[in-house]
């Protein structure tokens, strides 16, 4: 199985332009099952999707602000100490590097300054964020032949579906189950989300090393 | 070199909440250079950016509706035949199936409805799309030891910018130059977009096969 996961600060899901998905800040996984995927992969994944460290130290859901677009109608500041984007648009840090180039140089890093804390310390779970999970069958699309993907190594539909349902429901046992929500499996949905940083990792069970 | 490419139709990129770039219909690619990447790799990416086929084969970015959040401001519809998100809203097809099953079954697939043409047929220079690279050191974590990502085969800042900058160089060269625009290598941004599909793509130009 392969997954990208992209940190974000909120998404939503459409398909035929109604909303059926929202998250807040958290994980967006796109999750590609291929042709010879076992129910052996499931639990692997799961815990790489629940356990890898994208956020740093100090950082919680409730803190971090959603952009209005991925923002519930219904939805009131949970936190009055919450950044608003304006906030953020006027804090320091002209020129500010990302984490990755600033703990290499040794400097303090964007997030650090925003946050106060030392990055790729919290997983999903630590910082009570939600996780979205869309199917994304074209993860395993081969480009070797020609310009035309090659989509022979996804497997097919119904089969694909047992293995992806079983990979959310052990998303929602081993976390909690109404912060983990899905697309809709075979659709053409509309994917809107804002990448923080961006992170964005790739996850694949085949690769031990 | 990896990189992830998304079919969208709108996306921007913000840095200290100011936007510094945007694009319509296109492709955004997420790029990340490895400690043994060299320019041998720019030229092969570079064609897998621009000739993979992801769209329809009667689709042309000026006929696919931008969703508002990545609209210009000043943008007026190019095409008065355009639909809009309400009128896509409002296409007949609930319930329909994305390309890859609808294939399978033989049956026509939501695009194919909308679109009027079979899918995978088009790259972004024939459908005249955008395309926004954003340097991303985070595609080459490992994951292996651990929840914490390690990046040491991420290639450090100074030396993967100037790979980074060769790849931008010549996309625009092979394309459109106007048309291929760049997020801020090292900054901390927020990325926008709306994956249309999902369609996601990932390229390593270490796999031949």
């Amino acid at each position: 199985m392969r997954a990208v996961l992209q940190r974000v600060t909120g998404a939503t899901v459409h398909v035929n332009g109604k909303l059926i998905s929202r998250i807040g800040p958290g994980i967006v996984a796109l999750i590609g099952i291929g042709t010879e995927d076992t129910q052996a992969e499931i639990a692997p994944l799961c815990t790489k999707i629940l356990a890898t460290k994208l956020w740093n130290e100090n950082q919680l859901a409730s803190h971090i602000a959603v952009p209005p677009q991925y923002a519930a109608e219904q939805q009131t500041p949970a936190n009055g100490d919450a950044p608003t984007p304006a906030a953020l648009a006027a804090a320091p840090g002209e020129g500010v590097k990302f984490d990755g180039d600033a703990a290499a140089a040794g400097e303090k890093s964007r997030s650090e300054e925003v946050w106060g804390g030392k990055p790729w310390k919290r997983n999903v779970m630590e910082i009570q964020g939600e996780i979205l999970c869309i199917s994304q069958f074209t993860l395993h699309a081969r480009l070797t032949k020609g310009t035309k993907p090659d989509f022979h190594k996804s497997m097919g539909g119904a089969q694909a579906k047992e293995l992806y349902d079983e990979l959310l429901a052990k998303l929602r046992t081993q976390y909690v189950a109404e912060r983990v929500k899905d697309g809709a499996f075979g659709e053409m949905m509309q994917c809107s989300l804002t990448n923080d940083g961006p992170v964005t990792i790739l996850v694949d069970t085949d690769i031990k090393k």
